[in-house]
């Protein structure tokens, strides 16, 4: 007997049918005798319709009822879910954050788990109950309710996992798993089996939407092994654990990716001075924006152009500080450059393969693909391109290191209609 | 300086618009001086659309999930009237049942008022917040959710009004008050300025909507004078409250009603034995079901017809009750009659005036109106009428008790439209 935790995105949940599928996996987990625990995303898009509904009454709606609104979607899923369970004749209860005791930090909107008191879990778990944990929220120690923010019911799964000491963390999406690349933009892209959290942390942060970074530094802090799976299907997932990698059998690369949700920020003409580079960062950071690669060039006149991304929907916050800088630096303008997309290579065998960047280059420099800024780390290296050639780089890199797989990636979602026939067989 | 609690109905918070109307009004009245809570109900069909996707996953939602899933509705009501206020510049929070104190027994679905412990609503009032409480929740001991059963937003502004030892409770809805009659029904009924618990009491058991009984009975125990009012003009409504009624000014009788929710059974042929109303009472009772009025009429051959009324959607939990009933007593059989309405005349002048019963029976007697049963209290008499006699009924009744008004009613609901022009001339 084994503990296991299963989170179901809002994709895995947005109608009746779907809830009925999660629920009877969730039943089949507790006949096959072990304890159950399910974490529960906002069913669809109801989140989007509460952000609408917010923005309808105010501009700019106060955090802390923010939180409040938004926290709704997903004690209304928990429910939702634990009587999906009941109606399946297995017993279960429902918990927000709260119950669950998700103690959270008072920062409202992005709240980070403080500790988890999971008493009220063990019991439930100990009284033959499958328990349903609403994601995404927890509540302070003076008992306002928070959210975790962006990738915040992945993050309640690990750390749940975690506290629990649970054998597996389950992450369900509409994905199979991580793919060596988006199949939807290089149909040879096959899905890994396994990925150390190193890499998987890599891969997060470089923009792939399967598993959110912060659950993936949960998981590898507290040495949670991690399936991504289908919700829709039975496919085997990609494990994300502390495997040892070999040399001998690892690919150099195991995963190509991108990300167009950033722009590019140029300032040109800075007078090249001793702490500019710690001023212009130290103003955005002061604001809460967050800052991707940074590139600095200084030419010969003392002068020098300074460059970095940053998520798109994160400039508003960022132009005022763009201007106040020009103008304090003595530089001569900024640009904002939309168009951009961030290319990445991962894998932990790039370690000890030297030449691998030298070799992406070259991949795309041969297919026409020109580059413009480079960054790395110990086993990644990203380059940003124009977002024209985001399919061009991602396949020819795919081929070069030898990622394609025999057949074309096919679609394996079912649609409602699939999925019903397949409930009314009985399963 | 005065306490004042306004509780908003689903109606009342439709849209945005009407949420946003209802915080102006919120702030009017902190802005006069006033310490103001708002009571919230779930916007518009909120509720029925939660009740659908319950339905939609489990024929029969155990009744916590439902609790936990119905109370998301005032959730997120309260958290989009906290950001309408603050977006209109004045402070206001938001708080969940459990967050305001409201403690209740663990009767899920129908949970009872047990404690407030309104420390935090009076700590926030003191800071010049204006507090925003979701109606119709509470939190037991143990920490689970609870919902209160129908009436409970009412219910809810009332008990903490009396808590909070508030100067009024106003209760506002689509209509402008509590009125002699229907004015859909009666086109000649008028407004009734003010109301004594007593007389409120019977015209809610009568089955007028505008405030629930459950309320009413709160509000006459802890002596909390109520509003009604419409949220859609400022036009004062019906206060209820502790008034001492004048016989020289107060009309016999106050409001005519009707209630076509409810429908007549009839058990034939009940051997007329001791105990056997206790019986037949007892086992409806168990299942939970309402019993209205009673008649039984003994026979002369020693068996007698036992009737009373039920509210229409309880037929189905009474139904195995009669059928087995029947048989245990040795009756004929029983029927079933949904095609009454139930007629009461209010008012507290009737205790002071003999006959009035006597002239009713005489007035819907001459307009050609047939009486089933017959029910009476210190200050209201009840038929049942046919239901295609409910307009001829009241309007003769109204008419015969001197309640007309010189000019018929006329709607005052203001449109969507209406309240959007009347919002953006600043108000």
């Amino acid at each position: 007997m084994s503990i296991i935790v299963c989170k179901f995105g809002g994709t895995s949940l947005a109608n009746p049918e779907r809830v009925l599928r999660a629920a009877r996996r969730l039943v089949d987990y507790r006949q096959a005798g072990h304890e159950v625990v399910a974490v529960v995303s906002a069913m669809g898009k109801t989140t989007d319709d509460l952000v609408a509904l917010a923005e309808a009454v105010s501009p700019k709606p106060p955090l802390r009822e923010m939180d409040m609104l938004l926290a709704t979607g997903e004690q209304q899923s928990m429910a939702v879910m634990a009587m999906a369970i009941q109606g399946l004749g297995q017993r279960a209860v429902s918990m927000t954050g709260r119950q669950a005791g998700i103690i959270t930090t008072a920062a409202y909107s992005k709240a980070q788990i403080d500790q988890i008191k999971c008493e009220r879990v063990t019991d439930a778990l100990a009284k033959d109950e499958i328990v349903i944990v609403a994601g995404f929220q927890g509540v302070t120690r003076k008992g306002d309710i928070t959210t975790l923010g962006r990738g915040g019911s992945d993050t309640t799964a690990v750390a749940l996992a975690a506290a629990l000491h649970a054998d597996l963390c389950e992450i369900y999406s509409d994905v199979d798993g991580v793919y060596t690349a988006d199949p939807r933009k290089v149909p040879r892209a096959h899905k890994l089996e396994r990925l150390s959290y190193k890499e998987m942390l890599e891969i997060a942060a470089a923009g792939s939407g399967v598993l959110a970074l912060r659950a993936v530094e949960f998981a590898r802090r507290y040495q949670v092994p991690v399936s991504c799976r289908s919700a829709f299907n039975d496919n085997p997932g990609t494990i994300i654990s502390a495997y040892k990698e070999d040399p001998m059998e690892q690919a150099v690369v195991s995963s190509v990716t991108y990300d167009n949700s950033e722009a590019k920020i140029t300032i040109r003409d800075v007078p090249d001075n001793v702490g500019i580079a710690a001023q212009v960062f130290s103003a955005i950071a002061k604001v809460g924006a967050n800052v991707d690669m940074i590139v600095q060039n200084v030419s010969e006149d003392g002068h020098t152009d300074m460059s970095f991304t940053t998520p798109i929907k994160e400039l508003d916050l960022i132009e005022p500080v763009l201007k106040a800088q020009v103008k304090a630096l003595g530089a001569r303008e900024y640009g904002i450059d939309r168009d951009i997309a961030k290319i990445s290579i991962i894998g932990a065998g790039m370690k000890a393969n030297p030449g691998v960047a030298a070799k992406m280059f070259k991949v795309l420099a041969d297919n026409g693909v020109n580059i413009g800024m480079i960054s790395t780390s110990a086993i990644r290296v990203s380059v940003t391109v124009r977002s024209e050639n985001i399919e061009r780089a991602l396949t020819s890199l795919h081929t070069a290191f030898g990622l394609d797989a025999d057949e074309e990636y096919e679609e394996t979602q079912l649609t409602a209609a699939e999925l019903a026939a397949k409930a009314q067989k009985g399963r």
